[in-house]
């Protein structure tokens, strides 16, 4: 297999990875603390590495197959996550190696799982970096759902191709429009979650980090309690706005002519089932949360309720006390939230809706013919005929993440983990969520005490659920690598 | 939808149960246990409804369809644990209604889990009763995996269909001398069993009902402390021999001309697969124990290891000691196990051997067409092509399972039960295994002390993860009642 053709795009992606390196160093610069430096000195290393794969790029005749697309998709998740890792490394003495690979994983992925324990304490470009490792693998993740996910078939991802040939000459164009379009959609919203966040009281620095993991649902945030450091329901009720806005599709904010936007964006399946969802949840938690004694505001409830739930969904990963204190079932309920994610074509990770929609579809097909076998079914999803290929995929990507939930949990175990944080451990890097349930990692816990070994399986995790299973599975296949 | 073609059925089955529930009274009537009026008193309940559907039946003419085929099936599973658990409730003022209904349960699943405290007090006809569930509950669903599962194609058991064409006059002569071997293997293995059992040193009341029990992978003992009361090895490794025979396809057994029956035996694929399996896990496992400080006879480890391992794969539920506590991953690693099951065809529950080796056979073939999207595959399992019905079937029951699973203990958090009791209690229900993991229901503690609500959906599960779901849930389809 030829690697040649790999070169000029990776290089491209670590050359805006230097420059956005370059950006904390400005902060630093500014504000009179040493770590500029680290990230100077960083950035420098990225522009080297860059220019060795420039300078050996393949010429422009070498084919760009199917399979360097994988190749490429899972390089740019290792690639990326050590080298922004180096700026950790360099700037903080305390964090060792292991340590700066896990935050830079947890913010590329946009999980937020930290190993950082005073945030407070921290120079404004470390915490300026980590807000942009996130919004930076938010963007990532969209262009990739975009661009790639669906032409390498990634657990049903084939539904969202924008033009039913693979190798029609004018789907790169395309692809590249909505890419685009997508990034000014993020960037406007970013803006403008920064300006509400401003307004409603938090200072720029704040405003501006907090808008970056928000649109990204990263989840990182410069105050050691998350949110709930700005006792400000208002405050929250943005925060909730933007994670929604982050986890659906970006698609549906572009203007089609002749449709207006509120109902493109309600007439999406998708989206509606996903809304519907976090409502009938966010209420029924709502009233359990205020039918206990001693509980007086509703509001005030449901405040929490769809802060903390909208985080977890989406794949947040903010937190505004501890909610598994909520009940008895409150850990396994959040456990299990763990796992829905956000809609496809956004930044938010788990199983995503639409897969949840397949499964049903395919579940009523199945029911219907155990009772008349000779039915025909004839099924669409967003306007779309389910295929067969589709649904396989579909079911494929549940039995992979079954897997990767199973092996992952034992070998947390094996690393000496307690069982609810193995569980609720693999289930949260694997979706991509942050915070997991227990008192060692828990939305009031921190993942610094694991062992190292613990960190780079959770880090290994996080990259597997990003690149939703199959990219990186199918390099395990002896066939890929044969000529 | 006519009901009537049903009765005759039923009928049959009900004077079954009630010829089985009238040897309890015998014994106790030998011991002059006061119990026996209760057992006489239930067998002629039941002795009565079943003559109210005999007398009510259809005549000859009408038509059992598939959809009677279900209905069938899970009323026997629901008449029948209502019936059996009547000699519980008449015998035991202690027992409610509540309580025996789960033991009834949990003895036709061949579960296990048990709500009686102290078993060594109790009058022998309950513990014959106990046994005899769990012997006529294996043996029932060895049936039903021939005749009823193939056709109902529950979970991609049409592998195992008998004949190719199901409209083949032939089918049913042919499933009856299939039931009928497999009931004779079967009780010829319960009394190899029993016999093993007495001159290894049990009683012939404990050689009985432990053979029956080992046999039907129930797990009902005589002991409070099940086999850990025998402090005898040699007991032990029969107990394992023979659950793992009871964990195999029992058509194995039958003679065939020409072929020797270890090449039968061990030429089955799924029968390579689950003793490979059960053997890496044991060795493994006995090494990690022997390799903790102060470990100092291998072969006592090995034993522990088996026996236990062998327990919970095969869904038997014996246990010896804690083996929860035999290290930080124990938990994790037998709450995984509990879901994996025996094989097809036999009286083990779980997801079962064949699955797994079903969706690897899937994954290799998604993973085969990433590379290369225009390869053929064309795949066998045991000798037959697999087609694409069977692997969504199979995959359609991985999905109920994960959706079962999570509803299940979701709910029993919401009873009250902590994250382990409700995640490990939902695992073992809807696997038939018996005991869970934790301090409450783990392999030392009981179900007695459960809310009455959580008893009741763990008796759903139990009944659920026996039917292999869809044959339960082809009842919820609307579809599925229309004429």
């Amino acid at each position: 297999m030829n690697f040649r053709p790999l070169h000029l795009p990776l290089s491209g992606v670590l050359i805006v990875l230097a420059v956005v390196m370059a950006l904390p160093a400005l902060a630093d610069g500014l504000a009179d603390s040493a770590e500029w430096r680290a990230f100077l000195f960083s950035s420098l290393i990225t522009v080297f590495i860059a220019g060795l794969l420039y300078f050996s790029r393949a010429d422009a005749r070498a084919r760009f197959t199917l399979r360097h697309c994988y190749l490429f998709t899972v390089l740019c998740w290792v690639l990326m996550p050590l080298l922004s890792a180096l700026p950790f490394y360099f700037s903080n003495p305390d964090l060792s190696f292991t340590d700066s690979i896990f935050e830079a994983v947890s913010g590329l992925s946009t999980t937020g799982a930290t190993v950082m324990t005073d945030l407070e304490r921290l120079p404004p470009g470390i915490l300026i970096w980590r807000a942009l490792l996130q919004w930076v693998g938010g963007m990532g993740v969209v262009v990739l759902a975009i661009s790639m996910m669906p032409v390498l078939k990634a657990g049903g991802m084939q539904l969202f191709r924008l033009e039913s040939s693979e190798t029609s000459d004018k789907t790169t164009p395309r692809i590249r429009n909505v890419c685009l379009g997508a990034a000014a959609v993020y960037l406007t919203l970013s803006f403008l979650c920064m300006a509400l966040y401003r307004v409603q009281g938090m200072s720029l620095f704040d405003a501006s980090i907090h808008a970056m993991t928000t649109l990204s649902t990263g989840g990182f945030s410069t105050k050691n309690s998350s949110f709930a450091a700005f006792h400000d329901l208002s405050v929250m009720w943005t925060a909730c706005l933007f994670m929604v806005l982050g986890s659906v599709p970006f698609s549906v904010f572009f203007i089609t002519p002749g449709k207006p936007p509120h109902r493109r964006f309600f007439g999406d399946r998708q989206i509606r089932a996903f809304l519907g969802f976090l409502c009938f949840i966010i209420v029924g938690c709502a009233a359990a949360t205020y039918l206990r004694p001693g509980e007086e505001d509703f509001f005030y409830d449901l405040t929490l309720s769809a802060f903390n739930i909208i985080s977890v969904v989406t794949t947040t990963g903010y937190a505004c006390g501890d909610y598994t204190e909520w009940g008895a079932f409150a850990p396994l309920f959040f456990f299990f939230l763990t796992f829905v994610g956000g809609c496809s074509g956004s930044t938010a990770g788990g199983v995503k809706i639409f897969r949840f929609q397949v499964l049903f579809l395919l579940f009523s097909r199945q029911l219907g013919k155990l009772a008349s076998p000779s039915r025909v079914f004839v099924q669409t999803i967003n306007g779309r005929k389910l295929t067969e290929e589709t649904g396989n995929s579909v079911m494929m990507y549940v039995a992979v993440l079954i897997m990767s939930f199973t092996a992952l949990s034992i070998l947390l175990g094996m690393t000496g983990l307690d069982v609810l944080s193995a569980f609720s451990g693999a289930a949260t890097a694997l979706s991509n969520v942050g915070p997991g349930i227990g008192d060692v990692i828990g939305p009031t816990g921190n993942f610094a005490t694991l062992p190292d070994s613990a960190k780079w399986l959770l880090s290994l995790g996080m990259i597997l659920g990003r690149l939703e299973y199959i990219t990186a599975l199918a390099l395990l296949d002896a066939a890929f690598w044969r000529n």
